[in-house]
């Protein structure tokens, strides 16, 4: 089934005028007919099932069901990746709102290669966001995830989390196997955590000793060493699985 | 480091020739000066760490250190994938290698769009193959995981393993999220496990009735829909937390 966002506050039985772009993609690309059914997100994040009732002139939905959804995680796992190569910033964005991320943060690191200068921040910015919406929707999220740009780590430190981690490959190597499972059972509802990841060169001597002296924890992630974009995956799996399933 | 597959049993302070391509990769592309280090792992999948003796006529490496690394689960986690779209199978091939499987089997399902027909079966292998390897050696992993195909279900589950499961969209919608760590809880050191995904179009009805009747286990990965790409990345990220990560 369909999912959709929309911006409004939805209540049972009354009927919304669907905005241009969802009409246009229910019924123009997924051919939606009459008394078809979707399920829209209201700006409470509260999910029902609509039925399209009218499609011309405007599309209009009757609001049919409350649906007592949450598809989002208990605990909010938010990312930091340094600026990535190519294309991996859209892999990373598009997995990790599946996978349930909470926030997405690109920041500029040391060691990147790839830059976001001036104008370039906004347009990838703008592109990132729609494939967030993207994988929201079709993961069937109760939020869209927010991809955003921090021009350095000292702004990032300075953001506010429960629980702060580092990937750091050198921990990894050294056999780290413990912190990430620690930190998740000292979690509980509603707590928040930002794991930082490096670019494709790592993450500098100079940026680790700023991260623990913030005391952020340097964790590991397994035994093998993981791409700067299969990291992220990882560590957002390995939290669905200790927190979203059970024994 | 640089870390290559060779064929041979490598014995500590033993010469050996590289073969023409770890040459290449080594001195050519990653321009490896002489004296220069890399991981060299054998025909028993034992590390050693090697130095550069000679570059021409013949590209020589004598082996000076055992290294006790093991980066392999353990557990063998196989993953089994319809036939999916585009350049999917290397996605997946490329970072479940990452993630640490022993296997992989792409199979023709009966909702899969992709079809490999004839020779473009060898092709297809041969190119995803080569992905596995890389990512191997990218991973420092002990092993390089096999590419596999398979023409049907029914093959498929000929197969023998401890463990069978099926990622199951419906058992997800229905709150299924307790089967995959008891499975995981069941499972001891070297038990072999495959775990089934269905390609875009989803698994059909009369093979989700084979696999259950072949005591196949249904399992939801989580509370999100995930792409076909996605769901096999986040088993092996769960395999991995639960077996490799410590509390």
């Amino acid at each position: 089934m369909q999912h959709y966002f929309l911006h409004e506050h939805l209540k049972l039985n009354s009927n919304i005028v669907l905005p241009h772009e969802v009409a246009h993609h229910w019924i123009s690309v997924v051919r939606a007919q009459l008394n078809d059914q979707a399920e829209f997100v209201d700006n409470k994040h509260q999910v029902y099932l609509g039925k399209l009732v009218q499609k011309d002139p405007e599309s209009i939905v009757k609001i049919v069901k409350y649906l007592d959804v949450n598809t989002e995680m208990p605990v909010k796992v938010s990312i930091a990746c340094g600026l990535p190569k190519k294309n991996k910033a859209d892999l990373i964005t598009q997995k990790a709102v599946e996978m349930g991320v909470f926030e997405i943060i690109f920041f500029k690191s040391q060691w990147s290669i790839a830059k976001w200068r001036g104008n370039r921040v906004n347009k990838k910015l703008k592109r990132l966001n729609k494939i967030a919406k993207s994988a929201a929707e079709q993961s069937h999220r109760n939020i869209i995830p927010k991809v955003e740009y921090i021009d350095s780590l000292t702004d990032l430190l300075k953001l506010n989390f429960d629980k702060r981690m580092v990937a750091y490959e050198e921990s990894a190597k050294q056999g780290e196997r413990t912190t990430l499972k620690m930190i998740m059972n000292q979690m509980k509802g509603d707590n928040t955590a930002l794991t930082i990841f490096g670019p494709e060169g790592g993450i500098s001597p100079s940026e680790i000793k700023q991260m623990i002296s913030n005391g952020v924890a340097p964790i590991g992630l397994g035994p093998r060493i993981l791409r700067t974009e299969t990291a992220p995956l990882y560590l957002l799996a390995a939290f669905s699985t200790f927190f979203e399933l059970k024994e």
